[in-house]
């Protein structure tokens, strides 16, 4: 296959593996990368020398591209930059915040600068900032998600009509039908997060895996508005955030519920009670944890029979 | 192009326009019906009377087949299936309740039945009740919403594994690029509502036609969980109500709020600032108001250039 995206990272399938916290170390990331996808080290979670840990060990794992995602509102930003350019990580994903501050460095550099929008407006500074493209991530996608609650279907072809550079799909796409469906909205390629931290590779506890398995189409909720939307399998926890919403809850006192360590609670520790389970609306299309290889063989034969059906249909 | 929506209706192209309220009449309905897709006969603002004169006008104006939209809540959802039925027409959509009550009697008539679903859950029920097909409505889409707001990326080909009967995908789709992706989400059709609302034989109101063409991809707001999820484009109004959401208000107050006549506000007599304007988030695509005629030669142009770039890109 060949995009924008594959020919600007040098990939041979436009499918990327989401940077997810406690999900995507080096072990996912080069598994990703050497079935012919993207993978992200996920750096949300790693302090910067154990970010260099796992660049290390990736590229030991593999000869392939493969690339770290940043989420910017990290008070060591900086550290996670410098950590990745002085290792010599050629694609960089940033999120949750604005790239601006350092796409001249990661250019001087000669690395690849994507970042995360979930809007136009955002999409437009992202391409004025000098990325390479977007990822375009609608509110159907796990974990962290834009107040607009704009989805992917309406998203990507409005993205697509405003940028001049390439944009990624997110949010919803678990299986390659949902990869046929986002390039034929006009992406160039697509980042993958739930189906990809439900794989032998990914390093998540195996309680978050079965629950991700576990879950249907309506298992999922978006809370915490007020203070970043964040999208989580239901439990406990996640319900007495949904109520506290409703109740009025003022910014404080959500800050206290969410306090800090859900995330990690959730998926690394596995806790099915009190800790934040992110995933996306996709899960309920998952029904397996198989090896990366075996995934990658599974989307592509999804998306040449969906493809096939397509053409059927459209008799031209 | 031939799909099983295609067949069981009877029609050219598996694109059908949504029964709206306030903007779809039998002017509408029957140029979508000779343009070769289905139009519907939104029967939520109509008094039986009034359905029966815009059932009689619609098949006067077009001897393609075209439908009626039921919203089963209605007081007198009993009156709108019977003159429905009299009328002779032969395809009912139904949406808001459960599609039971009134399967044998329309299909005891040869009546097709295709029921509005935004879950696996209902959607299994509908296909229990005797549905012919489904539509999956995306949170995305304008007007009434279900309350597990899941989108037509993830909801779509959750259905399609769950269901026997044919799944139409409704929500975002505004161009040709959408109906192909819903298409490969393995949908038999695509329901289309806020871009047959900005065309020149809609029946709303020159305002709201105008709102849908300046509206972007961030303008529309979801407000009232509490009382039934409605999409609607950011006024003064749209934004009250979701300030009074994040303040805790509890049923009572919010239906004050909402009170009656707000769609028809909005819609029909084109308030912009205290009317209901209910459009989708598929709105930002939506530039100009042509005919029917027109846009369907469009949409079809749009998906099939959008097919050859999928055939392009995915050498097999």
């Amino acid at each position: 296959m060949e995009t924008q995206i594959t020919k600007l990272l040098g990939i041979q399938y436009p499918i990327i593996q989401a940077g997810m916290v406690w999900v995507s170390g080096w072990k996912l990331a080069s598994a990703v990368s050497n079935s012919g996808g993207l993978g992200l080290i996920g750096s949300g979670s790693m302090k910067p020398e154990l970010l260099r840990e796992h660049i290390i060990k990736c590229k030991n794992a593999t000869t392939k591209p493969f690339g770290v995602n940043i989420p910017l509102l990290r008070g060591d930003a900086d550290e996670l930059v410098k950590v990745t350019i002085e290792e010599g990580v050629k694609i960089v994903f940033t999120s949750a915040g604005h790239p601006r501050k350092y796409s001249q460095v990661l250019k001087e550099n000669g690395v690849k600068l994507i970042h995360v929008v979930p809007n136009v407006k955002f999409a437009l500074k992202a391409q004025e900032a000098g990325c390479d493209a977007v990822v375009g991530e609608g509110v159907e996608a796990g974990g962290h998600n834009g107040a607009d609650q704009i989805t992917t279907m309406a998203l990507i072809p409005q993205l697509v009509d405003a940028l001049e550079i390439p944009v990624i799909a997110a949010g919803g796409i678990a299986d390659g039908r949902g990869i046929l469906a986002a390039l034929s909205l006009g992406a160039s390629g697509v980042q993958m997060g739930t189906r990809f931290a439900a794989t032998v590779e990914s390093s998540a506890h195996e309680n978050y895996k079965k629950r991700i398995l576990q879950a249907q189409d309506n298992d999922t909720v978006l809370a915490f508005a007020k203070i970043g939307l964040m999208r989580m399998i239901k439990n406990d926890f996640a319900e007495r955030a949904v109520k506290a919403e409703r109740d009025g809850w003022d910014e404080e006192k959500l800050k206290e519920l969410l306090a800090t360590k859900r995330e990690r609670l959730g998926i690394f520790e596995g806790d099915e009670i009190e800790g934040a389970m992110e995933a996306g609306q996709g899960v309920g299309l998952i029904k397996d944890i198989p090896t990366v290889e075996v995934l990658f063989k599974r989307l592509l034969e999804e998306y040449y029979s969906a493809l096939n059906r397509l053409n059927q249909i459209s008799k031209q």
